[in-house]
């Protein structure tokens, strides 16, 4: 926040009584206020924005703007930073220069990994960030207590202490059980961040009906999880803005927006979010800007297109006053583009200083430091055997339970499939695409492994496995054959914390995320590099799969109907409660 | 704020497992989130809004909604509570009939009087009032230090005590002196607000261009002094939210909204208040109702009219989550309506209660307990006699600065004139239209008498006085003889504050203000019939304002340009200096 001396500093400036640090000259200012294009000059002091009227008061410095737009910088709303497999540091390098200033994170990756010193570990670094990470301070972590070993766990205390750091803007997603539940610490959870005046997120998830009205009652303020316009426009009617959400396997954008056009509906309260993206995604088609540029494409007018990237955002979290637009005390994060039709960041300032040019960053992101702890948190009792993978069955064959996959969604269907039994052990299918999946607990407290069926990976044979498997990261694997789930298993606790391919026994493709299981220290570009080979590797056993990584992350997830798989076993997501693999 | 057991209590309800307190049964529901009407039933617990979809649902109690629409009871964004000169329950007789369910008051008034005590005196008796009393935490009291004699004062750590009361929703208006004149305790009340999550409400009178960006630059969110079309945009742009006002003196609205129509603006950062509105206009023409279908014959759809005095106000304030919708926990203030072309509230709802009906008050109003002490505010040390009054000059005549009325607005001009000097004393020229203006010191503190002149009364004869002078309500009197100024000065002091015409040396009409010298107990049919029978008096003695006290209670103000009378004297708002009334 600015300090009195500050705010007198940028009062004066604007009187002309002091000389400004830098004037962008020469732009066509997107006032996301009004709506209105103005051409001006943006007088920046301290960081702060003080005028788009600058012409003719005094500055240090000129930036010529080229009669390019200046926009405010875009807010990504609600994003598991960790999830991205790079450090905030790293990641700076893909998002800045897309022209994302602003990241919402909710940090529960690492909280589920370390509790308080986890977020603390991944947060430590970042102060000098040329973006700006603001947290949702997780509010169930664990997800699923009782059905999920976690390396960590964040209390109403713990949650009321962060709720109160400065960076803090809201309480982040808690998802339906725990409301519908009636759960007294969650509903405690909503009432101090609204105490604190801060919103609760919502993650009102296959919600609909009787259910998503009570979901609204226990407080919450917003939604990411409504995947098209249906679910939207039953969310904006109970007060939940819609955080429209396209990440790596979430592909919500287009049928909310094509229907927000049809029905003509204002979009003051839509906001854009990423949640889960990979970083060859976010290279390969872009961040915030992919949204901005998708919205426009399919014709919402640019200046709403860049008010739900940007004021919407600011707005709906209570930091309007920051962030969000380029009025006066607000932080100066400029993007220039040239064109409005195409938002094509040139040129991004953050908090006054030049970030990134031409597609590249160049602010500074010097390697932050992270606790030793932090790097050997992967610690395996079981499933380096093959047989730790094996799943008893009488007979000839079985029924079994099937996670379905939906292609572009996280949420899943609850199936069923018939198996051979093969030495008591019940055996993944490749002919009916049901392979074998299972969670193996990784923080050296139990040994348990949970196993079931799922169908829509496509692979003919080998493993896959990932250390990062929301929202407890214990160890998830899909497999046709045992033998290579544990020999993927092994190579993830080598790596401590990874992401891993095997075939015949043998390891062919790796990416090591020692940060906490979840994170590479490598550079975006040898990250990308190596998640690649892994998907081609991925490809060539068969997986049909776009994001195969991504996908395996999310099966594992109690809170997203209809099926998880946990350390545990098998969660009934709507019951919560645990369920049998094999059918009666 | 809900506790955890009551937010259970709403989502069991939700799901049909208890059953609701009230069904308000079918009606047309505006739901200002989409702006979609929707047919339903409003189903009501603890006061708040469940569903509006409540069919098939229990409910102890039905209510016959009759097909009407259903709408959220309207936002009053800025008002002096005390300014009505009635008390809080006695204002609600008048209010809630037609609709108004939220008062957002800045209680500047009592504060002068009594500080913080004051503001404990006029909010100590309203927790059961049938709307929403809201605090916006007074940010200048005094509002001119060195420039008047107030009662009391709020230093920065009672204003940040009082920002952290669940009432509070904002600092309040804070002008520009202190924000252009760099006063830290000022700007430090601001980060105080903000540090508290709730926002700083500005009070941008008179400025553009370079000093309404450094006004902007102080952190302030809004402003309620913009007075036409190219105000409130100059205001926008610079993302200070827009407070449409109608009040007894000012008229804003018609001149902002054409503007904001023929301009195609987006009206979400528009809301609507009455700042100050005399009880008899309230009763003659309306409160917010009034603002909202004025809104609505210029033009604006009925659900952006609606929603300027509902959604927009309470997302502004922070308060989305309480009041300002229909949706799910916020408080059940309904406004059941027979049309939206014109809105005539039939049945009026506070927090779940039937409040009023047929423009009647239903909900009880029991009289609140004022402590004895604010019963005896007034002290008058000087100001009996008419020698008082006097204002010496030499020579058979002077010139003068003249405080010149515009109609219809607060601010006002610095004119000039020539007066006769008799015996001595400059004395008023009704003939000219210019009459003396005198500020009385009422705290029993120093004996002060602040002497000026004024055109645009029209006043032949006579004069008027009222203890209701802002904001440091001292006793303001316009007169053109100096015995009747005292005679009134008299029988205000015997009244322990009020209003009072004189003439011929004897009080012509009269009406006690005892609470604070602000407020009468009686009930508002009581306070309205003196106000009327002032005014005509004050008409009779030729008189041409409409609203001959409000105007005279502004003048006071040292805060609205240009010029301001106290009881140091005549002060140069802009230069926020005392000068001399005569000039050399």
């Amino acid at each position: 926040m600015l300090t009195v001396e500050q705010r007198k500093g940028l009062i004066e400036a604007a009187l002309g009584r002091r000389p400004l640090d830098l004037v962008i000259r020469d732009v066509r200012a997107v006032n996301v206020h009004t709506g209105v294009i103005e051409s001006g000059d943006v007088g920046i002091l301290f960081g702060r924005v003080v005028t788009t009227t600058a012409e003719g008061l005094q500055a240090r410095a000129t930036f010529d703007g080229r009669g390019q737009y200046a926009l405010p910088g875009f807010i990504d709303t609600h994003v598991h930073l960790d999830s991205t497999l790079l450090t905030p540091e790293n990641l700076a390098r893909l998002i800045v220069p897309r022209g994302t200033t602003a990241m919402l994170a909710d940090p529960m990756e690492s909280a589920n990994v370390g509790g308080l010193a986890g977020v603390q570990a991944l947060l430590g670094g970042a102060a000098d960030l040329p973006y700006h990470l603001l947290v949702e301070v997780s509010s169930r972590v664990p997800t699923a207590p009782g059905l999920e070993t976690t390396g960590g766990t964040l209390d109403l205390a713990a949650v009321q202490d962060m709720l109160g750091w400065p960076a803090a803007v809201s309480l982040g997603e808690l998802d339906p059980s725990k409301v519908l539940g009636l759960q007294d610490e969650y509903l405690a959870k909503v009432a101090a961040a609204q105490a604190l005046g801060k919103i609760a997120n919502g993650h009102a998830a296959g919600l609909a009906g009787r259910e998503l009205e009570a979901y609204a009652c226990g407080g919450l303020a917003d939604d990411h999880e409504g995947v098209d316009y249906a679910d939207a426009l039953a969310r904006l009617r109970l007060g939940l803005s819609v955080l429209v959400r396209e990440g790596s396997t979430e592909r919500n954008l287009d049928s909310i927006l094509r229907g927000v056009l049809a029905g003509g509906l204002d979009t003051r309260h839509l906001m854009f979010c990423t949640d889960d993206k990979h970083p060859d995604d976010i290279v390969a088609e872009g961040h915030i800007d992919y949204m901005v540029n998708r919205a426009i494409s399919l014709g919402v007018p640019a200046i709403q297109a860049i008010q739900m990237a940007t004021l919407n955002a600011a707005e709906h979290f209570r930091i309007e006053h920051l962030i969000g637009s380029l009025a006066p005390g607000r932080w100066a994060d400029v993007i220039l583009a040239p064109s409005l039709e195409r938002i094509v960041p040139a040129e991004v300032f953050c908090q006054g200083r030049l970030a990134a040019r031409d597609g590249r960053i160049v602010a500074p992101t010097p390697a932050a430091t992270y606790p030793e702890w932090f790097s050997h948190t992967v610690k395996i009792t079981r499933g380096r055997q093959a047989a730790d993978f094996n799943l008893p069955a009488a007979g000839p064959a079985a029924e079994v339970r099937v996670i379905e996959l939906y292609p572009d969604q996280i949420i899943n269907r609850s199936g069923r499939g018939r198996l051979e039994v093969v030495d008591g052990n019940l055996r993944a299918d490749p002919s009916q695409d049901i392979l074998k999946l299972a969670a193996v607990e990784r923080y050296g407290q139990n040994g348990n492994i949970g196993l079931a069926f799922v169908r829509g990976f496509g692979l003919q044979r080998g493993a896959l496995a990932s250390s990062v498997a929301h929202d407890h990261h214990n160890v998830v694997i899909v497999g046709v054959d045992e033998a290579d789930m544990a020999a993927c298993v092994v190579a993830i606790e080598e790596m401590q914390g990874g992401l891993a391919v095997a075939d015949g026994g043998q390891v062919l493709a790796r990416l090591p995320l020692p940060l906490g299981g979840l994170m590479s220290p490598q550079p975006p570009e040898q990250v990308i590099a190596d998640l690649r080979q892994l998907s081609a590797v991925a490809h060539d056993l068969g997986c049909v799969l776009p994001a195969p990584f991504m996908t395996l992350s999310f099966i594992s997830l109690p809170t997203v109907p209809e099926l998880g798989l946990t350390d545990k076993g098998l969660v009934d997501v709507r019951r919560h409660v645990l369920i049998d693999t094999l059918l009666p």
